[in-house]
């Protein structure tokens, strides 16, 4: 047996898998499910049923070799049946060859996902900044003939530059240079403008951020092959000082002091980030040669320290919309010493440089159907793309779907639930990193809502009934006992109360009125959408089932969703390295129809009905 | 008698002078001198002889009107028989008619030639910055409609404005007005900027600084009209850390710590003075639309805080020459909120801004024959135009001739001695403000040189030798006494020492080298000259004659020579007002040749034969 075993062991083909976007790759056993072979690989696939083929969490594209046949249990989940390939629950699937697998970011548990999360949209580069190798030359006594005029008229006579002029900080750099009868330089230029002098070892960097009111993104970018080389997710520390924009505005306008505070909070962070991601590439910041950023209009205005008094009052104006250059020094921000930072174009009321770097990602803005594109986020903004016409919306969704306000709310980090399951009286959950469970983040919240209103617990209005879980805390408040005392050591049990799932009515009701208002103001139904994009990080952690139980999303068929996880970033991407896209984003932007929801007649009805949960609003 | 008295009196038919360009106007006995009636009428004509006809000062041209005959002594001057009109002695001519009669600068005392000295040069204004009003509109809601972008939108529409843009911080003002529901706006534009909103009671100003190594002149100027409002004049307090351009240069080379004080005391002062100005028009600084310093290229680089070590070692390279245009705020200039700060171009070694404003404002950049334009101050800056072709040099004429130095030496103000004459073993002299004398200023120490020379109390080699007024003093060193004691209440006799005489020698001879070096490098005689032009606070005092005995200037036919005082301020005003101007001083520093002095190799020996005395060099 020992031997025959061990001759089973040595003569059974073992199958090479690949697992993409992630790149890892190892051997598996062709009697093993593909989701256990995946976990033994260090690919952490979701599952909550434990392998039983009735969570449909383990979801996979097979995009190259052959797999056992399709079991009845997949059967059910047949969501993807019109995607090509289609989809495979991996705890269903054994391998029969070599394959290469794609796992959508949804099927990835969070803590992986960070890996992978965003759009990824492939560009040809055309960086703003182009560098030039300049070689001075030696004058008749053996001094180098070179001020700064003379390497302006070779860059005018030798690259065709024109008028070009030269950032007079860089002439503490050059000056020295020259005395050491230095005579060659790389310079990198900027409209004609000398604004750094090399050598840059290995990369032209640039720096894109995705300027969030909860999360800042920051990514360090190639500026000549356009890969992001290193990115980081951090909060944004404003936090501290208000949780969503308008309490924001209300701190800045307050005085200057505070304005200038929350400028800093936001400045020393990215400042920081940036400093560590380029220490990971063993560079500095100096390096950086250009820098975007894209926010909101309210993150966008307290960033550059510009007025925000009209932005918190109707009609609700930005200071400025059109896209901004400033030398990043003036603002703070650590770059090369001339360098600038573009700021991407605002629109209308809240809605800023982000929704267009959402949209421009996207690729909203090429006519393609009826088109409804969510950046959700504390602040959610909404576009409806009908062919050329574009219609944007704001909503202030708040924070609870990021764990603000929620009794056992948290943000995805080790130990959160991030989905859950009502299977009878009990509950099936999995947790970021696969530990004891501590607390719910905003996708655990969003399933909790949903499988409490399908399992009865809560009435369409969202009151919670009775059900064996269902007690009277101390405050004679009810709350759902999702993990009780005993199976956390002691801790108190972690419950979803009923002030939780009023918290959720309304950021799911700002959400669905903000599409609702908008369908009704363009003239169509919801049944016309042929394509709705969640992007935003939370959105693509969200079972888009649930949010359709709850009713935040419309009730279509669940292959029109697509979650393409932080799409801003990604458009901050495009701005920050190609001058092609960099204009697209303000011709886009000059495009956008604002519609002020607040001013809609019927806004307070369709937000309260909003609230409702079911399918049916 | 007294009647017959009374009756002539009565009878006496008394002349309307008028002074020009002071606009002084008056009645005068046709029975007494234009000299005594312009001191009645408060024009402050030179005057050294007492009125008697021998020592040429007074000299004046009548413009229009009959005065008496030309007089014997008058003949002595006939220094400008070219001239038309010519000059008139006014204490030889008495007035026939009602007169017109222009007053030279040199013919007046320095207290009241600072009220017209330096060139006017007319032209049409056609100023950098653009003002227009803009009228937003109300939108549907009574709001008005009207961020940033709606006012560029208009800028762009209806004044044809190409893609404008608003400076950021010009949006703190904005917002406000426009949440007071203000609708109508003067805006001022430069370059398609937004730089500064209005209103901009009675003027929209410029500022023009001459920003010499000793002295600063400020002027405040009505762009749209080009009319110089008000003008001050200051010392630059950088002389504290070194009185010439070289001893400064190595201040600011040793540390970043002092390069940073000297452009503070600098720019200091410059604020201050322009405050000053400012106040007396009843207005503040930010209604300073646009600045523009011309300097030598060390003030150049110390004020803008551009690394100096190059400009102190051969080859004498600027960091940079071209035009610098940046905001006036990030210079810490005040200024309206948005404007900018124009330096004019530098040429090569120390010959800077100020030179290519002087040369500008003399005309000398348009072919007419050959010019030698001198600016003489601590630095002196000197260029030969032969039709099309400049060639530039720069002297380090030191700071003797603005009274440092030299033992009572002092700068022009009141109690200088500013002309003097030995008759016989006699001083005959003249003060600022007529006042008891106190000291001498830079014309009085090179009258007293020219004299001591003629009256033979000097060799050529500059060595003093017997006289009545010549003693030793405690250091055993000749001095010669100009006023005793007696004459000075008790104060030390006023003297001119051998040691002052060996300052001047340098000074002078920097000059006149500087001027032979030059005219020997381009292949021209001293005789060819056809017109030298004298700029610079001190060339417009000195009397012409003691600069051609001493030998600092060629001798030449005296009215060759054009006194034409601070050009270089002028020329900074041309440059402000008008870009017509403004191009053409790009086009004009381009155009000059630059002769580095130090290289040739005869300097030595050209150098230590223009310390000579006399007027064969």
């Amino acid at each position: 047996m020992q031997t025959a075993s061990n001759s089973h062991t040595m003569t059974k083909k073992l199958c090479r898998l690949e697992f993409e976007p992630i790149g890892r790759r190892g051997e598996a056993d062709p009697d093993q499910t593909l989701l256990d072979s995946a976990h033994q690989l260090g690919v952490d696939i979701a599952s909550i049923c434990g392998g039983s083929g009735t969570c449909g969490r383990c979801k996979v594209q097979i995009l190259s070799g052959r797999v056992s046949e399709v079991t009845k249990s997949e059967e059910k989940f047949a969501v993807g049946k019109n995607k090509i390939p289609p989809f495979r629950l991996a705890c269903q699937a054994y391998p029969a060859d070599d394959l290469k697998i794609h796992v959508p970011a949804e099927s990835l548990t969070s803590k992986q996902r960070t890996l992978v999360e965003g759009l990824a949209v492939a560009f040809k580069p055309v960086p703003p900044v182009t560098t030039h190798t300049v070689r001075l030359d030696q004058a008749d006594a053996g001094e180098i003939n070179g001020d700064a005029d003379h390497l302006l008229e070779l860059l005018a006579g030798k690259f065709g530059l024109k008028a070009p002029t030269i950032d007079l900080k860089i002439l503490s750099v050059l000056s020295p240079r020259l005395m050491a009868r230095e005579c060659s330089f790389e310079v990198a230029v900027r409209s004609n403008e000398v604004i750094a002098l090399g050598p840059w070892p290995r990369h032209r960097l640039g720096l894109a951020v995705d300027l969030g009111t909860t999360k800042i993104a920051v990514y360090l970018v190639d500026l000549d092959s356009g890969e992001t080389l290193v990115s980081r997710g951090c909060m944004n520390p404003q936090i501290s000082m208000g949780e969503d924009v308008i309490s924001r505005l209300t701190r800045a306008a307050r005085s200057e002091k505070e304005a200038i505070r929350l400028q800093q909070l936001a400045l020393g962070e990215i400042n920081r980030v940036a400093h560590e991601l380029c220490a990971d590439l063993d560079l500095s910041p100096e390096n950086i040669l250009e820098a975007v950023i894209a926010g909101n209009t309210v993150m966008h205005h307290l960033l550059l320290n510009i007025p925000v008094e009209r932005l918190g009052l109707a009609p609700y104006s930005p200071a400025i919309k059109q896209a901004v250059d400033i030398k990043a020094r003036d603002l703070g921000l650590k770059t090369a010493t001339g360098a600038y930072v573009h700021f991407l174009p605002n629109i209308a009321g809240f809605v800023g440089g982000d929704h267009v770097a959402m949209l421009l990602a996207t690729g909203i803005h090429r006519p393609a159907g009826l088109i409804l594109a969510l950046d959700i986020g504390t602040n959610t903004e909404i576009c409806l793309a009908d062919g050329e016409k574009k219609t944007s919306v704001s909503c202030a969704s708040g924070p609870a779907f990021e764990g603000a306000h929620i009794k056992f709310g948290m943000r995805a980090g080790e130990g959160a639930i991030e989905h859950l399951r009502l299977v009878g009286d009990e509950i099936e959950f999995q947790t970021v990193g696969g530990v004891p469970p501590i607390g719910l983040c905003g996708s655990g919240i969003l399933d909790a809502m949903a499988q409490l209103y399908l399992g009865g617990v809560l009435d369409a209005g969202g009151k919670m009934g009775d059900h064996s879980r269902v007690r009277l805390n101390d405050d004679g408040m009810s709350e759902f006992e999702l993990i009780d005392a005993a199976g956390r050591n002691g801790q108190p049990a972690l419950t979803v109360t009923q002030k939780d799932i009023r918290e959720l009515q309304l950021a799911k009701g700002a959400i669905r009125s903000g599409i609702n208002l908008l369908l009704d103001h363009t003239g169509h139904a919801s049944e016309e959408i042929d394509k709705i994009i969640i992007a935003g990080a939370f959105g693509s952690y969200i079972d888009v089932k649930s949010a359709v139980i709850v009713g935040m999303l419309p009730a279509l068929p669940l292959d029109r969703f697509h979650q393409v996880g932080n799409a801003a970033g990604m458009g901050a991407r495009l701005v920050l390295a190609s001058q092609y896209h960099r204009k697209e984003s303000q011709a886009l932007a000059r495009e956008i129809n604002y519609f002020e929801l607040a001013a809609a007649p019927q806004f307070a009805q369709v937000f309260s009905q909003s609230m409702y949960l079911g399918h049916e609003q």
